[in-house]
């Protein structure tokens, strides 16, 4: 039987195993990325680990999050990154250099390599036929190690693009189309391959736009073939060496194909407050816009800033709207200057801001109260540009510089002609941002320096056979790692410092937890449907280890949230009834017992001292997940496996 | 007897007062400036006062403060002044148009005309031989509805320059020598005039930086000539009918003269913290240095920024330093991209941050922990820089590039010769990003954009023949500004929500005050010796007004604090006895006897009714201030003598 481009990749890089899909697979790691809001604590993580030498063929560590600096935390968080680099062996890229995704695709990505890294949108590097993902600091810290990553082994989707695109729709209107097609849950436990003699026609970076936005479908990853239009990048890049061919077998089997017509595709549009609101442009055209913001890992190429340059070309934006361009990299901001388009833009009337993720992930730029907020983003996610009752829409480059320009929602078509694109031959190549590590024999001299934000990474313990605590905290259904974490500028640059951001953990639920988790020492928390759903970060698990959380009891548990907290050593628990919640009150005196035979069983009695009640609980987890609780987490079970 | 260039300008726009040194004098102002932080609340206020168009022949509002937009505030804010602005008649720089002071510089300064701003480094226009001055926001506003300026009449130095400059000696560094040898109290009551032949090779911009820096000498302002290198540069800004030739008389008689001989001076730095601890750059040669930012206010010119691109064209900055470059202004960064310094700039692997104040307000780019920071900027003082323990020395741009290339504090000349700089002919003009007003037939139209962050500007009330209250907060001696009313990133987006900002008031003193007094209604306050002292910001008089305080008694109070009261309808009172100061305790309950007839002897009887004892209080006012404490403040006086 054929396989599809995604199965080749995993088969080369199978550690163990069954290519089944639902089935649990191992993945030998190629290349690792992180950029600074993640890394930190995956350093962190990595040190713990005591390895001396990342392992992989390639790692980078990328600034491009925290790039604000609204006191030390943030400069002292580059440091400590800068020099793990260059102890440990990765290459660091310098805050200013530009967005993770987009140097790494300039720079790094490799057809036919696997990529992980502690971003969602990893899967950028699809654009150029990697097999990339986005995944929690600790899988990435153990990756860089040389241990394996573990997923469920995806179904395989295709999307067959047929025809061409017409002018002012773009990539990102195809991006746009598939998510009103396959909703935000509709990519879930599958890869995307993209393909049909649509593809033929858009250059590496209109690949990436599209395999970015994957992230937002909840899709493991997505995939574009390895073909001419990738070799021209690459070669483009001084890299053709890099390039390997790489395409499905002809009977390849999918689960699923969806069918895109480009000939017939129009602008798209979505609205607050999901990617997956997607109307077409033309359907909510003169709504009033203040903002408008051109950037971010989905669009901030050479090839996009110069559509936008061109389009601003002569022309002064709105008084009305407030305009924000941020080049993806050095790469592409020296370029744009370069051949003048820098100047295009500065003319218009726009704000150039630094090459880093900015605006799209609410450092800065956050537009007025109620205000309506045009971008080329990724993300619409209520709240997320920092205002919290702004009214984001995601749209391609055309259409932001048509709503700039014209001061409302507007298809871009009425820009009048695009003029036409010239893509230089090659691109200015100069990697002096890029700092290479020590060399070996130098590494043990490098001091790690560390700021007095940057804390230790909590340590989970053994789980023993028997575990008594109170009950410190019990909450309802839908509890999300929001919840549980919260993030923003206000909490975010603390990400390296546990012990400061433990004391915001459930504030929204429960400001009084923090307090009486530590008094407790060790505690349970009892939760209903769904706990830990949302974003997978990791600092959701090792917040509540830190404040001595040993186990979270509750109806049912997101997938992610559940294996970061087995990775923290947390034991995550399923009633066996339901309704046996009810019976549990906050306070209540617990115990688990025979926890170490109950793991093979299955099942673990839970005793509530206070009532004298006794429940059965559940715990499917698979042996390699005994063995991380026996270890007391997933970082002392790769050391123990080291040894 | 001849005259200064100060006093032929005070001389043609007196309108009232004795041209004697330290008499009250009114100076008619023909243009104005603000910056956003302080600029909402100087609309708010002007707005009160119900006039319905700026008077000035020129006012204009730039955005260049709180650029960084954590929050709604700051773009709700912008909208805000934009609306003002079109309403009222004013010129709206859009924020990315660049630092106020470079733009005004640029597009909108004349020599012979006065400007006055609402921020403390307006004198930089001096450089274009403007009489220009630093003043509060509501004085700012009266003068924008056409009311005068009051001063005391200061004091003439001059400062002669001769010979010239040897290369990588700046302007800079003779800002730095006369930070030396005045310190930053030697130009208390003085206005500089600087002349001698050594200021011929001193183009504009070079001549801006001397002035902008004499905010640092506490000077009232600072200013050159009027001569061919002025004719010159307006000339290459396409302004050479703005032209008029200016200089002293030949006769004018000096309070003071002080000789710099440019032949000798060698690289100065300012160490920590305080712009005047200004040693040899050769004397501590071999600092580690973590840090460099260039640009600010004070050398962001076209001229700065082409001597840095030049310095760092071809190499590669130490991997130890993280180096900031920001232009002063679109017009300087659009030429930078245009001849290809930029490019020269981000090969070096500097960071390009927006054309605004940013890291000189502590406005992001903190520098890490500890962290040694070279900066081109005016201030170092502790703290400014957003990270506490930051240690922050200035220089001049060549220092600061021989700093980022060698990871230490070097004297520039090491960094080999001076490549030539040439200087374009014909500045870039595009004035796209400079909003005109509405006409005046279309203002009446124009809606004001308030955010809910932007509350009402706090109106005092006429003070009344006795006043009861209690005392609600008595602190010590040499209380600031900043323990009234703290500033940093925390709090500077709320410059324009004085009930917000009220809850922070004497925060560092009493957290407890704000609510005391609120309960209390009325109250009044009792404090040591220099009560008031450093930044000028009239949200320390805006903010007590607010909570209710209605006088505060002291041993002595800090001069323009003391205005600043005044013009809120604080009545200010020293104690005839310091003494007595001991026999208040907070709590009592106080009361004022006899105001009417006490504001017109001087002195006002004070009766501790907890105690029972009398005190004798005293109160120099002008009639105008007294006028003004009759009235309920300078807003309620300026519209009664407009009616």
């Amino acid at each position: 039987m054929g396989e599809t481009i995604a199965q080749k990749i995993i088969r080369e890089h199978l550690v163990s195993g069954r290519m089944e899909p639902g089935e649990e697979i191992a993945l030998r790691i190629d290349q690792t990325l992180t950029q600074d809001a993640t890394g930190t604590m995956a350093y962190l993580e990595f040190e713990t680990m005591g390895i001396p030498r990342v392992r992989t063929e390639l790692s980078v560590a990328y600034i491009d999050h925290n790039t604000l600096q609204s006191g030390f935390m943030n400069a002292d968080d580059h440091r400590f990154i800068q020099s793990m680099a260059r102890k440990y062996g990765l290459r660091f890229s310098r805050p200013g250099n530009g967005i993770c995704h987009q140097v790494h695709l300039e720079r790094f990505g490799r057809p036919g390599k696997t990529l992980i890294g502690s971003d969602s949108h990893t899967p950028t590097g699809g654009g150029i036929g990697m097999l990339a993902m986005g995944a929690g600091g600790l899988d990435v810290a153990v990756a860089m190690g040389g241990g394996a990553y573990y997923i469920n082994m995806p179904k395989m989707y295709k999307v067959n693009l047929t025809g061409r695109l017409r002018p002012f729709v773009t990539a990102k209107d195809i991006s746009l189309e598939i998510l009103r097609i396959l909703s935000v849950k509709g990519g879930v436990g599958a890869i995307i391959e993209w393909g049909g003699p649509g593809i033929r026609e858009l250059s590496v970076p209109e690949r990436a736009t599209i395999t970015n936005m994957g992230t937002e479908l909840g899709a493991t990853t997505s995939i574009f073939p390895s073909d001419e239009v990738t070799k021209a990048f690459l070669e483009a890049e001084g890299r053709g060496e890099d390039f390997v061919p790489l395409a499905s077998d002809p009977d390849a089997v999918y689960d699923r194909i969806i069918d895109i017509d480009l000939d017939t595709l129009t602008p798209k549009i979505a609205c607050p407050h999901s990617p997956d609101a997607v109307v077409d442009v033309a359907s909510i055209e003169g709504t009033k816009v203040d903002q408008v913001c051109i950037g971010s890992c989905t669009n901030s190429s050479l090839y996009d800033m110069l559509k936008v340059a061109a389009l601003l070309k002569g022309r002064v934006i709105s008084p009305d709207v407030s305009l924000s361009v941020s080049p993806g990299s050095r790469q592409v901001l020296t370029m744009l200057a370069d051949c003048g388009a820098l100047s295009d833009i500065l003319s218009s009337g726009a704000r150039v801001l630094e090459c880093a993720c900015g605006p799209c992930i609410g450092m800065g730029f956050s537009p007025n109260s109620g205000g309506v907020s045009l971008r080329t983003f990724n993300r619409n996610f209520e709240g997320r540009s920092g205002t919290k009752d702004g009214k984001v829409y995601l749209v391609s480059p055309e259409t932001a510089v048509a709503a700039a320009i014209f001061g409302e929602i507007t298809d871009p078509a009425k820009l009048g002609e695009l003029p036409p694109i010239h893509m230089p031959e090659a691109f200015r190549i100069d990697d002096s941002a890029i700092l290479q590590p020590a060399p070996v024999e130098e590494a043990a001299e490098v001091e790690i320096l560390r700021g007095p934000n940057i804390r230790e990474c909590p340590a989970g313990e053994p789980v023993e056979d028997e575990f008594s605590a109170p009950l410190a905290l019990k909450v309802g259904d839908n509890i999300t790692t929001d919840h549980i974490m919260p993030a923003g500028s206000r909490i975010l640059p603390y990400r390296s410092n546990i012990p400061y951001l433990s004391q915001f953990c459930f504030e929204v639920c429960d400001p009084g937890f923090p307090e009486r988790a530590k008094k407790a020492g060790r505690s349970m928390i009892v939760g209903g449907e769904n706990y830990g759903q949302g974003s997978s970060r990791e600092h959701a698990a090792l917040v509540p280890l830190y404040l001595g959380v040993g186990a979270v009891i509750a109806k049912s548990f997101a997938r992610i949230h559940a294996a970061n907290l087995i990775n923290a050593g947390i034991m995550p628990l399923t009633f066996e009834n339901p309704e046996d919640y009810e019976q549990l009150q906050q306070g209540d005196e617990l115990k688990l017992s025979g926890i170490g035979k109950g793991m093979e069983n299955g099942t673990i009695t839970l005793l509530d001292e206070t009532n004298g009640k006794s429940f059965p609980l559940r715990c499917a987890y698979t042996e390699r997940q005994r063995e991380i609780l026996r270890a007391g987490g997933l970082l002392k079970y790769v050391a123990k496996e080291a040894q």
